[in-house]
């Protein structure tokens, strides 16, 4: 890639990054698309803008909005994990700012003005892209004192680091204590999980072992158990009839609608019995949901009841009436052996994944453990599905199994791209559902909450993406190129490797640039969702419900979106010091980020759920991991200069180690469990310990017409009287 | 070493071990003597043995009061750290007898009738050794298909061994949670120990600070706080006092003692005031020490004051007044930052370690690392220290600094000795050290309870002995003389060690012997506490506390017994495949070794503390390690025979290594911190709160004088009611 084509591509994601943002201020301004832009106003009740005025809103009114919101705005309408997902945004580019303000100036003239080292091996770009290589640390020569300059870069930039992760990590520390303590009730503060419960004595019910178990430990303040069921059933029919009754509501519209017209007594609509409405006899549709949801009805009732008596599974959640014995109790060992009985504070009912709560302790550990195993397979040999998948994916093989598309495969022009591209689009398709495959993989593990699952698989994409993009484009082809001399001189590899790092810097440089301007320019102008939107309203969309859920705008997708970011992070710390020029390219990305996320996670992103900053951790140890590798890289770049004091990076790891283990016991733990001090904080108001108990009970299970007394009676076998204790 | 000369070895250890079984016999029927070989059972104010009458009884009858004592009698006269400790003895003496009953009668006739090996390199063992030799895996020529037994061996050993593991594991633990589950008072259940309180704010006491942060997490159970305080000074008067009074009591019993005579009016004893009572000007002993304890009471007193008002420390033990909020507070995190407000559940009174209680946090983490690492260095060194010793200790040095030791030095005879042996001499003097050493280096980690430094110490020691001892002896002389070969074939490396095991069998053979014939037999004689109790008495006891001083037993040591047992067996399962007449040495050593110190426990040991059990997983940790160390040396043992088939062994070793963490996980945390339905079971009787609180305070601040109200004073700055709500 020479200068002129960089230009040109950086200068065509900047056209498209302007085109965006002025379609974003035409639509935005749209009150059609106010659904679109600002969802998550809409939902908490308020103004799209204060304002109220749509057409009298400057261009650029949506920036300043973002500037001046604070921290608890950003609390109050998108949760504090989002306010976490920017502390981590503002941390990074921190770094990056800090970093550029004294590496700029400094080293991009002790480049420049270096000589061209003596053996040209190292400016391994190919062509003339000798402008920017002049400022990168490939210009340096072997053994030269400069390098001392950028020796004394890494030093500064990794402590710069630790300074603002330090400070990030004790703002988050406090940003979770804030809302641990606050007085409003939550009501997973007053719950446990309780999982691996063992086999009751024979005709004993699992609900009065429990009760009895948790009130002879804590009598005081004991409230009641939910005995965890297997819900496979009673969903499916609650789901049929939910299904039913959308229809109906559908039908009951469209036929409403047909009515207003001349024919005022309207067309009844009509459906299909069979298969997606495709086949079978037509009947009418308000007659046949109605009566469907008639026969739906006690159906579900009956399972529901068989449900709560008979499917009671190894697994409850616990209620408290107090917050610290809540937090205490997920903390505290309760019997002797680890296996029963075990005790985990409660995430959101919203986020329970119960189909894992009733898998067992040793089950869990060897899921874990696979899983892992599957992982670490797939981040090494990636290649080889999709190999496979792109062999199946032959034109022969097309013909064969898929015959209809034999007319189109043949046609000359068709054939050649097919043949050009199938394997790169496997290779799409495949990087496409890499990110759901990893979320599949880490709920089979067996966590029980949401939100630790999307953690699970965005620590597994980020590994991901650093070793097959960051170090894969980095040393792919140096690796095989170089492949017979590696493998007589194993020590060579990494000199090999670093030679070639400041070549791949500019295909970086783009890649950076790509992503910000395209990538955000997308994310603001939300002009996907929104032609969908449309299209769905158009031509699917009947009901309120139906359009709402056309709108509805979904969460920040923590799961791939930090891994994304990460490996900005990575790529932008690595070469910081090798090609300075990277750095403004990292501030923008993230400022940019900051700036238009700080838009979506105001006016559009509804959080699905509320993990009070755990995510934190998580980014901590990554952004310190790309920095380790930051300092390998440099080690092995500045050893492969010959330089004799690479030796003083040594230290340099070794404190990024320290720095990791004391951040890692002095703040972690308070994110793995709530600390005591944090729940004895006095509550607004005494819970509603039965609303609280409510929220966790399955929608399937407690709609319909079961009576509050029968689920009583269901759900207690223990005396009432104990159990209102 | 020749058969002959092991014969003679064995049978001079045996000889003693006789000697030493009729002294035991003869000496322990003495009235006299019922002090040095009954004291628990005098101290717990039982008869010595239950028939009363010394003369008749047999000479055997310990023997069958051991094997008729159950469990329950070793915890009420021991303990169950004691209890354990059998455990430990009884689940190796299982192993062992199970894997001779097969090992013995297959191995020994496979390896006999096998041919000699062609290749004679492996009989490495010096001389004409050949009759145990032909016993021995060595005999059994490369690439022989009877390998197959050795290695079918190897995993009956291991199977075995993870049974018996496994059962005392469970077993443990139910003996821990029976212990912890008993319905009489233990102080140390209702408290903890809260280390690195913050500072408080300005004006207001730690005391204060303590009481209000508990009091705000557990309005409920709170009791009361104690501040941890500097008792530097206060220790010195107060132990200066204790020894005054001492002295003034022996003083009055001479004095008395000399009034019974002839002499009716009696000698005043005297004494002298300086130094060790040997300068300085003389005077009348009762009234000196009369004087003296009316001149350091007030002292005591003012100084008693003056350190519960100014200096209270960043530490406290806290009580509540229920046994699971205790439990549960141990185990919880109180404040966000794991650095302050650290809880852990207190141990026992007697064993707090109080100036290891200030110690901070990552103070703590950071000795805890250096240790480990001084730790690591002097087992891999620990040659190092003793030559620099050697070479300071040669006679020129000895002469110089101890001039008075001249006279003696220039006598020939002497000079050849001392020349000979003053190397062996310092490496006996450090070894005798090292256990105190090793004890002094963990006290120095921070750990705040006299029971975890000892388990400590005996891990490091554990470390050493297996390392200099076992692999040390085994390859130490193979290693040297082919330090030339390794070094161009590092491979090869692993092969030569394991080629010389067999040869190195018949001296381990010895040492067993010897350890339990010699060391068992002065263990149950206690010729050396009985030699030094009469003489004490003779010469230096005047006072009844004295002479009880002199004859009080101490503990069973866990800290050197239990690394001196895993030594024996580490070198038993490592060569019980390979020499499987090692067998029934392993099996009188635990079988003697159980029956003996039966004897001990029930009647001599009065142990120190009480951890209910905490011993138990670092001796199954060490009992797989060695077991893994087995299954390398056999896995390289094997390969070195050049069996095809030696890889066979590797999935046991991965069997192993889930064995052990599936026990960790399972029973672990149960040793680390208090089960919580172990804690609800309930009291005998409502605990005293204010004797567990007065059991905490150290001597030093509660004796003498001080009443209680002064105490109350200066210890609760809170408002009284406030302190016993």
């Amino acid at each position: 890639m020479d200068f002129s084509s960089f230009l040109t591509s950086l200068s065509t994601s900047f056209v498209i990054f302007v085109v965006l943002m002025v379609l974003f201020a035409r639509l935005s301004s749209r009150p059609g698309n106010k659904v679109i832009y600002y969802p998550n106003r809409l939902l908490k009740g308020m103004d799209p803008f204060e304002g109220g005025n749509y057409a009298s809103r400057n261009l650029f009114a949506w920036i300043s909005e973002a500037f001046s919101s604070s921290e608890r705005d950003v609390i109050a309408m998108s949760g504090v994990d989002t306010a976490v997902y920017f502390v981590f945004l503002s941390t990074v580019l921190g770094i990056l700012v800090l970093s550029g303000i004294v590496l700029l100036p400094v080293l991009l003239p002790v480049a420049a003005t270096a000589k061209t080292p003596t053996t040209s091996s190292n400016t391994t770009s190919n062509g003339t892209f000798s402008d920017l290589d002049k400022l990168s640390m490939g210009n340096v020569a072997e053994k030269n004192s400069r390098l001392w300059a950028f020796l004394i870069a890494t030093y500064w930039v990794s402590i710069v680091a630790y300074y603002l992760l330090w400070k990030a990590y004790k703002h988050v520390s406090a940003l979770r204590a804030t809302a641990l303590m606050s007085p409003e009730v939550r009501a997973e503060q007053f719950a446990v999980l309780v999982r691996d419960i063992p086999p009751a004595p024979v005709g004993q019910p699992i609900k009065e072992q429990v009760d009895s178990y948790f009130k002879s430990i804590y009598p005081d303040t004991f409230y009641r158990s939910m005995i965890v069921t297997n819900n496979k059933e009673v969903n499916k029919i609650y789901e049929e009839l939910e299904l039913c009754k959308k229809r109906l509501v559908r039908a009951e519209t469209i036929f409403a609608a047909s009515k207003t017209t001349a024919k005022p007594e309207g067309t009844r609509p009509t459906n299909k019995t069979g298969f997606l409405g495709l086949v079978g006899e037509k009947v009418d549709s308000i007659e046949y949901y109605s009566g469907k949801i008639r026969e739906l009805t006690p159906k579900l009732e009956a399972e529901q009841k068989a449900t709560l008596r008979d499917k009671q599974q190894a697994a409850a959640v616990v209620f408290f009436t107090s917050r610290v014995t809540a937090g205490a109790a997920a903390q505290s060992l309760h019997a002797t052996m680890l296996d029963t009985w075990n005790v985990m504070d409660a995430p959101e009912p919203c986020q329970i994944i119960w189909t894992n709560l009733t898998i067992k302790f040793f089950q869990r550990q060897t899921r874990q453990y696979i899983i892992y195993i599957i992982v670490a397979l797939t981040i090494f040999f990636y290649m080889i599905p999709i190999t496979f998948v792109s062999a199946f994916t032959t034109l022969e093989n097309l013909k064969k199994y898929l015959p209809f598309l034999k007319p189109i495969v043949n046609i000359a022009a068709i054939r050649t791209v097919l043949e050009a591209y199938l394997p790169q689009i496997a290779l799409i398709v495949f990087l496409a559902l890499l990110p759901k495959l990893l979320l599949f993989l880490s709920k089979l593990e067996g966590i029980p909450s949401q939100s630790h699952i999307e953690r699970a698989a965005s620590g597994k994409y980020f590994y991901f993406t650093v070793l097959n993009v960051f170090i894969g484009v980095t040393i792919g082809g140096t690796l095989f190129a170089t492949f017979k001399d590696i493998e007589k001189h194993p020590n060579t590899l990494i000199t090999k490797l670093a030679s070639s790092l400041p070549g791949n810097a500019t295909f970086f440089l783009t890649y950076v640039a790509l992503k910000f301007f395209v990538g955000y320019g997308l994310e603001l102008s939300r002009i996907v969702p929104l032609i969908i939107f449309h299209l769905k309203r158009k031509y699917i969309c009947k009901t309120e419900a139906e359009v709402k859920e056309a709108w509805y705008p979904g969460d920040l997708g923590y799961a791939t979106r930090v891994p994304g970011d990460m490996l900005i992070v990575t790529i932008t710390l690595c070469y910081s010091v090798i090609a300075p020029l990277i750095i403004p390219f990292g501030v923008v990305y993230f400022g940019l980020g900051w700036l238009i996320l700080r838009n979506q996670a105001l006016k559009v992103y509804v959080p699905s759920y509320e993990s009070y900053g755990r995510m934190w951790p998580h980014m901590h140890l990554r952004i310190l991991a790309a920095l380790v590798l930051y300092q390998l890289t440099m080690f092995a770049y500045i050893g492969a200069k010959k330089f004799v004091y690479a030796p003083f990076l040594v230290p340099l790891i070794i404190m990024s180690l320290i720095f990791s283990y004391v951040c890692n016991k002095k703040f972690y733990r308070f994110f793995c469990c709530p600390a005591l001090e944090v729940a004895a904080h006095e509550l607004k108001e005494t819970p509603h310990m039965e609303r609280i108990f409510r929220t966790y009970v399955p929608p399937s299970l407690c709609s319909g017409k079961v009576e509050d007394d029968q689920f009583e009676d269901a759900l207690s076998h223990v005396s009432r009287a104990g159990s209102f204790a």
